[in-house]
């Protein structure tokens, strides 16, 4: 099953995407919510009106998450581009919620930015609460679903001028492009390739399967520290061939930014300056 | 105006103190939300019944905030005793808002933990959206309250576990008690004291006045890297005195946890072993 959300931005409505169709989800849930997720969402599309959402803004595929938990450096590739040695465990941080924004809505550059960077990551989010899950295997049962993730971040705030917390550079508005779909796992199988593009030239390309910590791995390893709930959104961490690497330029006004994952859909992003 | 949250976990009704009465608001919102506090709360009583909460369990005073927003070694001799320089511009980082409880709630130690650490912070609540702020001057008026917060931290999640990014020791379940009150600007003027104790023993006194970047500087600050919400928490920072200085032990289970700031009350936390 897919889950979208389409209509004006904060006046979203939630629909159901299946074998190409869409179908009206109003009579079921307000929103595509973590108490939506939570109680296992639909699993069958028979007797909801079908719709047609050609034309409509796409909103991002979840109502605001709980938290938005973000992975560092977990592709050992970009860890070196960013002149890191790989982690030994996970690194977690977090992102304000209020960042997340539609697929195809822009991003804008902060005042004052010098160096803004696209981060294609496989979002997860959570369906079901997890706390000291005693092992990775205990994970699968705790995921609504995958989500494609622009994990937008700004070099100076990030590194610069933070005293070393990463999360200055990550929370500014529009930071978290999201959608356009939430992909139920069993649509989502096995390793995923995740793609960006600046104005149609190619940056990053690589494969779900060069992440250092695995999903289940990280949703275990991540309950050790904090309660995990349904609606929480985690950014698995972004490859190699982002423009810390010092092999492309910064974004700027009018740059368009795409980013895809093999099953999860494709984003379009023009980048303006915050006004 | 005091408001305040009674009632047991997630079934918190709202309440408003003033002349050391209280008043139930149920008939004016649902809860302490940031919609009520952007509103402008109220500014009077009259009209609202009395009620007697002696007995009730006190929740935090604001319903669960968008974000909680902390600042990082904004005292000087807490600094110090953390082996860092002052920092040269604000420190930011987020814990999970699904840690904040109740000022008399159990703090759980985590699984494993071997350093969890007690922080007395002046918490900051949002009541007007704050973006890209002119100057400090501007913040007195984004802010709808002060509030008593502890900021509990696990060292070695925090520091040795973590790649170096703090949130992994700040997100804890539980970790962040709050309350008792939400005091309007109106009735916290001034420098506050901040005091900790453990098992009854002293352990941080200091005051806001030695804080390193005021509350006006940091919400202006802030504002310039992200969007603050009404109802976002901001913990200000903790003065020197913490169990990380290495003069005094760790909790452990069946600690006694006291923290107070002149004006916002004073909370008690029971330690114990998470289960």
């Amino acid at each position: 099953m897919r889950y979208l959300r389409v209509g004006p931005a904060g006046q979203e409505r939630p629909v159901a995407g299946s074998g190409g169709r869409f179908y009206d989800l109003s009579a079921v849930t307000a929103d595509i919510t973590g108490a939506f997720l939570a109680a296992g969402g639909i699993t069958t599309v028979d007797g909801l009106p079908e719709i047609d959402i050609s034309g409509e803004r796409l909103g991002a595929p979840i109502a605001r998450p709980g938290v938005v938990l973000c992975v560092g450096q977990n592709y050992a590739a970009h860890a070196a581009e960013s002149g890191a040695e790989p982690p030994r465990v996970p690194i977690m941080f977090y992102k304000a919620p209020n960042t997340v924004v539609g697929p195809q809505d822009d991003i804008l550059i902060p005042r004052g930015s010098r160096r803004t960077d696209w981060e294609v990551e496989l979002g997860v989010v959570i369906g079901r609460t997890a706390r000291y899950l005693d092992s990775p295997a205990d994970a699968a049962g705790h995921v609504a679903g995958y989500v494609l993730s622009n994990d937008v971040s700004e070099r100076d705030y990030q590194l610069d001028q933070s005293g070393g917390q990463w999360s200055k550079g990550k929370s500014c508005e529009t930071f978290n492009p999201l959608g356009p779909w939430l992909v139920t796992p069993d649509e989502a199988p096995g390793p995923l390739r995740l793609r960006s593009w600046v104005n149609g030239e190619p940056r990053q390309d690589s494969t779900t399967a060069d992440m250092i910590f695995g999903v289940d791995h990280l949703i275990w390893h991540l309950s050790q520290y904090t309660v995990l709930e349904p609606g929480d959104l985690i950014n698995t961490g972004t490859p190699q061939g982002v423009a810390l690497s010092g092999r492309f330029p910064y974004l700027t006004g009018g740059d368009v930014v795409e980013i895809e994952i093999d099953g999860l859909g494709r984003q379009r992003s023009v980048l303006r300056d915050a006004s």
